[in-house]
C-alpha cells in the first residue's frame, strides 16, 4: 500500500492516514516544479484526432532546440518511465547491468524483474565487460551528485569497449545545461539520454519524456512503443512550452529552491545534496521528522535504504516555506 | 510516407499533396466520432501531479460500470495500441497466431515483427493447437462482421483446450453492448478484451484504452507498462465522461451514421459493411473515387489488400453530408 508514497504522488494516501484533504496537504514528496506553468491554448482537434506525424515532428523540433541536440531529433515517449520499461529489450538477457547508486529505484526494479543482475557502482572504473548496460542519473536523484560531461563520455567509451550501452537519465538536468551530454548522443554508438518533460515544467500528469540516441536505437524504441504512444495534448502543449520563455521558469524554480534551503538551514538540518528541484537532508532522526511533518500534513520522501535521508521538494510559495519552517520548529529537529 | 494516411489521422499529409489547409479538409479516414464530446473541467493538479492510485481507481470503477464488467476493474492503458504492442510477451515465441481476417492491420504487423507466423482465419473451426493466440475484432474493422457472444465464447473455449489466449478487440463495441463479452473476461482463464475509449467519445488524441481479463493477466500488462502509464488528464476526463450521459452520444453517432448511409446509397454506392462509426463501400472504381474525393479535399480510407473497398467515416454534421454528396455526384460513381 505504500508504494505510491515511495514513488511520490501519494498525498491522497497520506491524507487518508494522517487526516486532512489532499488539497490541504503540502506535497514535498516529489521533485516536480510546484509552480506549473500556465497551460497554453490548444486546438480541440488535438484531443479529437490521433496525433499525426506533424504534431510529433513539431514537438521533436522544439525538443531539439530546448535540449540543444542540433539536427538530432529527440523521440517523444509517454514519460521516461515508459523508456525505462523498454531497457531490458535493448540488451541480451543474462548480462549484468551497472547502476550508479544509490539512485532512482525504477532502474534496478525493472532490470531485476527482467532477469538482469544489478551491480551498484560509483566510478567509471567499476564498469566491466560483463555489463551490457550502465545507468547513471545526472544530476543524481536523490543525492544530486553531478558528473561533468567528460566523465559521462568516459563512461560511454568504457561501455563501448565491450559492446554495452550507457543510459544517462537527465530527468533533473534542465537547470544544469552545461552538464548535459544530450548533444553527443545522436552521433554516439552507445550513449542514450533520457529527458523528462514534466519535472521542470511542473506537468508530470502529462506523461512525456524524450529519448536521444543514434537513429537505429530511436527506431527500436519507436517500434517497441508503436504508433501514437504520446497523447496529442502532450505533444501540442510541450511544443509551445519548449518554444516559450524557459528562463523565467528556471528563475522561478531557483527562487523556490533558495527559499527551501533557507528554511532547512535555519531549522538546523544538514543539507547533504540535491538538485534545483529538491534538497536531500541527512539527519539521525529523519524518520521522526518525516512522521512529524506528516502530522502537520506535509509529505516528504524517506528512503528504505537510508533511514537518515529525507528528500524535500520545493514549496509553491513563501507561505509554503513559512508553513514548513513552523512545522520544523514544532518538531524540534 | 503514406503510413500515417493508411492508419488514419493523416489529413495533414493529404492536404500537403492535394492542397487546402488541414482544417479545410473533411477527414472521413478514421472511425472516430466526428463530434467530440465537450471536455469536462479538470483540476490543474491533474496536469501537475503524477496520476496517483486514486485517480486510476476512479477511472477503473467508471469503466467497470460503463463496460458492464461488474466487480472486475478494467485496466487503463495508453491506447489500445499500447496493449497490442505487448501481446507478443503474452505467448511463447515461435507459436502461431490466428487472426480473424481481414481486420485492423496492427495485430498482424506487431505479431509478425515479434516472430509469430500469422494464420488468417474465418471460423472457430480454423483455430488449431498450434495457435498460442487468436485475435478477433468484434465488430470487425473494416467489414463490420459481428459475432454473437456465444460464438466468441466458443472461440475462447477452443483456444483454452490447447493453452492459448483469445483477444477480443471491441474498439467499435460501444454501440453494440449486447455483443460484448467484456463481462466474461475477468472470470475466464484465457479471454482478454480490449476496449478503446477515444473512438466513441471522439477523443482519440487522449490515448486511452482498457484491458479486461483475469487478474494475473492484468497484473502482467500492468508490470509491462510500468507505473503512471496513462496520463492524468486521460484518467480524469474519461472518468467523468463514462459516468455521464453516454446515451446522448450514442444517439448522436447513430444520426450521423444514418446521414452518411443515406448519402452513400443515394450516390449508388454499395454498402458492404461497417459499424456505427464508419461504412464500408464496395465499388469496382473505389481507387478512383478515393482520388476524386481527395481532389475535393475529402479523405477516405482505402485498402492495399482490397482495391474495391473504401471505408468512409461519419461527417460531423449535415453540411458535411451535403459536401460529401456533392463531391460524389461530381465524381459520377
Amino acid at each position: 500500500m505504500t508504494a505510491p508514497i515511495l514513488h511520490g504522488g501519494g498525498v491522497t494516501e497520506a491524507a487518508a492516514r494522517f487526516g486532512g484533504t489532499p488539497a490541504e496537504w503540502l506535497d514535498l514528496s516529489t521533485g516536480i516544479n510546484p509552480c506549473p506553468v500556465s497551460l497554453p491554448e490548444i486546438d480541440l482537434s488535438v484531443w479529437h484526432r490521433l496525433p499525426d506525424r506533424h504534431a510529433e515532428e513539431a514537438a521533436r523540433l522544439a525538443a531539439s532546440r530546448y535540449y540543444g541536440t542540433g539536427d538530432a531529433m529527440p523521440l517523444p515517449v509517454p514519460g521516461t518511465q515508459a523508456a525505462i520499461q523498454l531497457l531490458p529489450r535493448l540488451v541480451d538477457a543474462g548480462r549484468r547491468a551497472a547502476v550508479f547508486a544509490p539512485t532512482y529505484g525504477e532502474y534496478a526494479r525493472v532490470l531485476s524483474a527482467a532477469g538482469f543482475t544489478i551491480d551498484p557502482v560509483r566510478h567509471v572504473d567499476d564498469l566491466a565487460a560483463a555489463h551490457g548496460l550502465a545507468v547513471v542519473v545526472n544530476p543524481n536523484n536523490p543525492t544530486g551528485r553531478l558528473f561533468p560531461p567528460e566523465e559521462i563520455l568516459a563512461m560511454a567509451v568504457a561501455m563501448k569497449a565491450h559492446g554495452g550501452f550507457l543510459v544517462v537519465d537527465e530527468a533533473f538536468g534542465d537547470l544544469e545545461p552545461d552538464a548535459s551530454v544530450a548533444r553527443y548522443a545522436a552521433t554516439s554508438d552507445n550513449l542514450i539520454v533520457f529527458r523528462s518533460f514534466g519535472k521542470f515544467f511542473g506537468l508530470a500528469g502529462l506523461r512525456l519524456g524524450f529519448v536521444i540516441a543514434r537513429a537505429s536505437v530511436l527506431a527500436a524504441f519507436r517500434e517497441w512503443l508503436g504508433p501514437w504512444a504520446v497523447s496529442g495534448p502532450a505533444l501540442a502543449i510541450s511544443t509551445k512550452l519548449m518554444e516559450g520563455d524557459t528562463e523565467v521558469i528556471a528563475r522561478g524554480i531557483l527562487a523556490r529552491k533558495a527559499g527551501l534551503d533557507t528554511v532547512l538551514s535555519a531549522a538546523g538540518l544538514k543539507i547533504a545534496g540535491g538538485t534545483g528541484l529538491f534538497t536531500l537532508v541527512d539527519n539521525d532522526r529523519a524518520c521522526e521528522v518525516h512522521a512529524a511533518l506528516c502530522e502537520a500534513h506535509i509529505l516528504t520522501r524517506k528512503f528504505d535504504y537510508n533511514p537518515h535521508w529525507l528528500r524535500i521538494g520545493l514549496t509553491p510559495d513563501e507561505n509554503g516555506d513559512r508553513r514548513l519552517a513552523e512545522a520544523l520548529q514544532r518538531t524540534g529537529v
